[in-house]
């Protein structure tokens, strides 16, 4: 319940010309009825109730000795209330500060926290408005400090097409755009359960050969029908910890989860309207107890949802544990495992899992690829060998290629190339003589609302795909998908047709 | 030798209007006189020297029957050949083609190959200029091409500010930008070997409190002194594979090998002013014998001046290895391993290894980032597990998104996020009390030349860092790692005094 | 149903004195009353009811045409039924068979297989007895054999002290055995839920040194109290694959697994009274649908077991999946991962999942193993990355001495040696100043009933460990990660109070 | 040269009856004279040399007072010399120390060191001779205590055919022995360049059908010509690390250390005529410098023979580094990685990396083992994704089993089966319809000297494959792959021919 009303860290102050000293907290879940604040003790001195007011912001004060149970303040779920304390400035440094109050339906209640006065330094700090810093001034002031600080003038970066305001909740700071090129691919026939028919490709990129070596791969796959893709899995991630005194703690503990889960899940999602958790994972190691919480978020890539939806839960789990006390809790025990590779997301999904099949007809392959299909499925094995070796999380030729480039294109968040880049790829030459061609992104992180997909060119590449608009996400993770099917074909032609060097050297040699 | 005079896979077609038959071949390695050309076979049909013309381009054609000792054909390294056959056009398929000829150092050589004729076929394709397909016209045709094909308007990715001749070398098929917003971050303080003093962090991102967390770490960073950064190792491989009949005969290879360096250095250097050999790594497993290629590439990422070396490396060992018969050979394994997270990139560096770590000071983390070095350092233990069991490449929290937003601001191929993103995060608790914090990036892979770096945005953000010009990359790689190091305190902090939930509910449940 | 009445593959064989032709068949799963044998054909030749002969065992032979619906034939599970063929013999090599008959419940089938004929070659075979061949004469033979074969005299070998009988079903060809000594240590006192107060430990090893430094750590932790040991998981797995057409195909088939787990159960666990299916993690990649069954087996390791568990439930499958077709279906796949380290192991559990933990006195570590908590704590930390970065299934120290120890002394199956070495070590310094140090080894399978439990030796240490009769197994498990504690105590210790050699060297550099 | 004399940690003790204190050093590398011992500090008190003894064992005591540069004391290597002190007893817990003496070459020195004394604890004791601990009286001492604490007989466990004694280096606290049953399998046809001919495998091993599997892949390759066994690899590591104040310190050590490699060698060498010191890899991250030393070691395993080198090593690394201060030291850091799994063992060797490979004849395969080569390898592909996806160390099936049967037999430490159960299978089908298999095995850890390969029954079976005598170690790693290789081809077919369940299935489906 406390959870509810969170303690705003690093919102201690001193406020200005000694008006006294403030700090804020936050009510998280549920709507709460405060009906008093009986007074708050920093450190050893005690503040009473007479000396602080209660600040609702919008300029809605009250004195904290006018509040009763006929007179509560209302606080709505989201509400941000602050303590404003008639006392002398605090310090630098860390300080103790208790606050004690009732609440209609939770009774008496007291929070503790330690929490510090910042000092003050003397340096050069990047220009910020108090106000509406996305506004052409804010960010003139701060491409005039890059110049000043660096000496160098800056003609591209300040060019851009959009209103800034667009970008608040994506950039801080913002002081101009990087231009990546784009170039088209395609069109790529997609035999989607979502994407259907021909897509046109936008690949932003600035390495040489990409767009063109994808492209090659699309005509081979459009020749033989297109690429035949499927989303075959699907979860986000965040993972908790637990820790306990010992083992037995923490193995009691997962159990308990198990059996509370009719009791987490609405915890979780009442959070969102979207995110809807599938099934938690328990993971036990020594006096540990990891949660991997799996949801499905809808058209958004959902960390951020997940992360909010994943607290929730863990609070109301705090809350109602009635085992052993939990040591520590933490928010991410590196179980996610979010913005980097690992094995769990190979294995059990992160994002989308999606295929990318097609069976390459014998003769295309010969004539645009300049290779038979039993080269091709030699190298594949081949090199299978070398990825088991050298631990590798794809044993594929480049699927982060084409999955960085549409990324980018398409406003995903593009350090998930981190997990996106993991994949499977498996060929078999049919009793045909064709080649199948089949890849797995076990972890493809994609969205089509939220994060950068909004913002200008992006939403535009987006609406290339025709991925605009709720339940599109699916869809969008197949065309990436069928790409970089494109790609392994083409660059797996590439490579394995070079065998023929070798064939060609036994010819020359005995002459 | 023969691979000096490597045939051009897919140059086999037919001339317009029944002009009849040609195909090329191209000289890689070493000046090569041709004293004649005796026939071309087609298939079954014999192309006697008196059908064969020998075109150079540049209107230098001249009659096969023109060659002798005396009036040898001249081909400098690069030289492309142009054989045109007077016979009547093949049909669309695989022929097989063998060339009979002789030069003056190399006698008589033959070649034979498979290449195809490609059928015709009726796809819409995106337009591409014959001329200049980086003139406006082509540009604008690409734009309504994808205007009409998806019945869209594009305004923003149409807009760009440089000239896109610029683009060659950079992104076929181009048809506008991407507009990345970036944002600033700093000044950071950076003790480097190569990078000294305070930086400007150009940070390209959509995504929302990325700027600012890693804002929040850089200050409490300078407040201690900055962080120190260090290039550790430094290498860019290409891995081929060769393919004996058996273990042993891979194994004696291995040794060759190892015996032939001296021989095999040269050759892989002579195709770049910049690649130096380091060494090579054999690994062998079944009857394959994979050579792991280790170079340094001065300011450039290296990946396509490696594997140029690589290759011409590959045709001499080809060319020279006196044992066992090589079965096959492929310039690439899945032991490089580009564009992917693995186990020897970790262990073995694949482009920069870099190291940044700092002492912040205890009071610095409580008052900045609320939190304790006890506090961060248990959660560091704590996720070691989680990491150990998720099997993740990086026990850290986020380094990969530090790096994506440098990587797209300054014209890095951003698709080496793949194994860019591993890092392993080490802390300690001072005996002063202070924190200790270390991230090694073991496989970082960063330019200042080549690539994307000399683009318009891309460069300026170079500039902004002031790592463009020779001799750059390292301290480039200096400012990417303390960035990470930035980025890893503020989450690090953030998760980590999420503790206190835990101790405050602790009070909380006893009311 | 058909896989009830399961063809004996290789039961094909030409019957002495050109008597015919036979082949077997053996009904699997639930009684089944023959009504009907109407022909058998075998490659173009079709055998008539007439010419069949049906062999129950024990003289037990009918005539084919005797059979009818009033007269059917009774085949309870684990009848073999033999058909005897009055044809010509079949050559050596493959042939076609196809048999059809009737039954009451599942009415007209029909199989179709291909069998062999062995063909006979003159080697040289290690002698077996027809009859008995546990019995002396027939190990004589094979100890003259042996040392006929090879010139040698075995002395030793020939050495037991039990009844040879005793060791069927467990080793084929028995000749001798080898004696592996067997040394003493502890007491260990152990606080499990299973196993409580003091052990004597027999470990069976060749390696000196390692019975006195397990014992070393052992009375260091007596004297802190004692081991506290949890088997906080427990499964055993088999993994069958299953084929589909595309990547679709696995996907619907996964989801119908795991709708029909209520289905599936029972089918599972008709095989055993004591194997419990406890859930199906299903991995899906490619067009491939992996099923990891997860059983619990009592105190057996029971990958036999499960085996057969997992057959039956799969027979079910096969028979009752009504969407796509299954192209292709094996019991195993490596995603069991049955006697080699792996990653899913480690993370969700193989055989026991078991942690021994304790908190070791200051004054005792440094007076008994003469290292400070720090030192041992610090040692960690830098192991820790060691083994992250060589990517070891273990960051402790050699859990696998004591393990292969035990397994050896008291019958269980040494090669999962491979599953069980895998551990994760976490230490802590307490505020205190004493050193919390945890082992979980998450993949420990290990038997009190079963396998190499009841032989002679073997079972007089698993008396000695008290650990013979019904629910011993945790029992067991915990004993077994008590004592590896003590083992990573004791070398822990060695080896990082080695780090006074550099401090010692400090000294005296300076003269 | 310190490290010469090594101060013997826990060797401090009260002497009995109140006789004063003693304490041990060791002579561990060079001879030394010592000329003079000038005192000892115990604490604060200093005890003159005239209150010194030196006992040199067998009698030898001599006053400190009686040495000079005339009449020095001399000390061949492995001497131990116990300073025996007529002081007062310590009290328990730790003490420090400080001897102070001269020599002849190295001149004066002085050690510190800090060492307790234990104290006492009444805990029942497994009992112990002083004198003979492997005769009789002893044995029997435990083998009754052994009794009377678990209230159980042992009689079986008493049984061995061998004098005790020669288990000396062996077994401590020796109390009988563990019968294993070994079986006969072959014989194998082996086509190594060490083992040529037909061996006799003697399998030691509790679990049913293994040997009967392993004898019918035996004859399938038999069949075929035998088996091709090649060792490719060699290598025994030991992997300290050392410890700086920052990344530059770990790698400038790095580059030292390659430099010095021919300083070091002779020193890693001193200690042993058979290890040879193969090369260094330096791994580097954050401020660690982790050498994985690589030896090669005869006919031993070589754990302790490269320990006792590593450490000669760095004795005189740690004495002679010129640059910034090592900071910490350690003998080990698990990247050895010794009794685990790792895949720096997988790629890089740990032991023998050996390869046994065949061509199995489509009949023969067809005959005896009922499966198509194609049904196989079709198979293998399917598993490897399996392989791939559950992070094992292992691509095929079982060669565990074979490993650890072999193992426990012929007395190699059996504990090495963690490292050892690593395996690389690769099969094709040849252009002639039959299956090439070929296993790799990178990290097999085998001796034919040392360890338990001269006690009674190991040295027997050793005997009965012709592998005892010097140079036999890669034969014996030939046959022992070959052996792998007969049980992968016998569960790999009895694997994938359960395949035609399916099709079988398929047509009963229908009726």
């Amino acid at each position: 319940m406390l959870l509810k009303l969170l303690y705003t860290r690093g919102s201690l102050h001193n406020q200005p010309d000694g008006a006294g000293v403030a700090f804020s907290i936050k009510n998280r879940l549920d709507t709460v009825h405060l009906t008093s604040v009986k007074q708050v003790q920093l450190d050893d001195v005690v503040v009473p109730a007479a000396s602080i007011r209660l600040d609702l912001g919008g300029g809605d004060v009250r004195l904290a000795t006018a509040l009763g149970a006929d007179e509560p303040l209302n606080l709505p779920v989201g509400q941000v209330l602050t303590f404003l304390l008639a006392t002398p400035p605090l310090t630098a440094g860390m300080h103790r500060l208790r606050v004690q109050f009732s609440t209609d339906a939770f009774g008496e209640l007291s929070v503790e926290v330690e929490d510090a006065i910042a000092s003050q330094d003397g340096r050069v700090r990047i220009p910020r408005a108090e106000g509406d810093d996305y506004a052409a001034p804010a960010i003139q002031a701060r491409q005039q400090f890059a110049e000043d600080f660096t000496g160098q003038k800056y003609k591209h970066l300040k060019q851009y097409s959009f209103d800034p305001h667009d970008l608040q909740g994506n950039c801080e700071s913002f002081v101009g755009v990087a231009q990546v090129p784009v170039g088209l691919a395609g069109p790529l026939l997609v035999d989607g359960e979502h994407a259907q028919g021909e897509f046109l490709i936008p690949l932003a990129t600035t390495e040489g050969t990409l767009v063109a070596s994808y492209n090659r791969g699309m005509q081979a796959l459009n020749l033989c029908g297109g690429v035949k893709c499927t989303v075959i899995g699907d979860a986000m991630q965040r993972a908790p910890v637990f820790v306990f005194d010992d083992a037995r703690g923490a193995r009691d503990f997962g159990r308990w989860v198990a059996d509370s889960l009719p009791q987490i899940r609405p915890e979780a999602e009442s959070t969102s309207r979207v995110a809807k958790l599938q099934y938690i994972d328990t993971y036990l190691s020594n006096k540990f107890a990891y949660l991997r919480f799996n949801f499905s978020t809808g058209d958004a890539a959902g960390q951020n949802m997940v992360g909010r939806a994943t607290f929730a839960a863990c609070s109301w789990i705090l809350e109602h544990y009635p085992g052993a006390p939990i040591r520590h809790f933490y928010l991410e025990s590196n179980f996610a495992t979010d913005k980097k590779a690992s094995q769990i997301n190979v294995m059990r999904t992160r994002g989308k899992r999606v295929v990318a099949e097609a069976t390459v007809k014998r003769d295309i392959l010969q004539q645009r690829l300049r290779v038979t299909p039993e080269q091709l499925a030699y190298h594949g094995q081949v090199s299978n060998v070398g990825a088991f070796l050298s631990g590798a999380n794809n044993n594929g030729a480049h699927s982060a290629n084409g999955i960085t480039a549409l990324f980018i294109a398409t406003g995903q968040d593009v350090a998930n190339v981190s997990e996106s880049s993991a994949g499977v790829l498996y060929s078999e030459v049919t009793p045909e003589g064709d080649l199948y061609l089949n890849i797995t992104i076990p972890s493809l992180i994609v969205a089509t609302y939220g994060g950068g997909t909004g913002l200008a060119t992006q939403n535009e590449c987006l609406r290339m795909l025709g991925c605009v608009g709720p339940g599109t996400v699916n869809k969008f993770a197949e065309i990436v998908a069928g790409v970089v099917l494109a790609g392994e074909l083409s660059l797996g032609a590439a490579i394995s047709s070079s065998d023929w060097v070798s064939s060609h050297e036994q010819y020359g040699r005995n002459r």
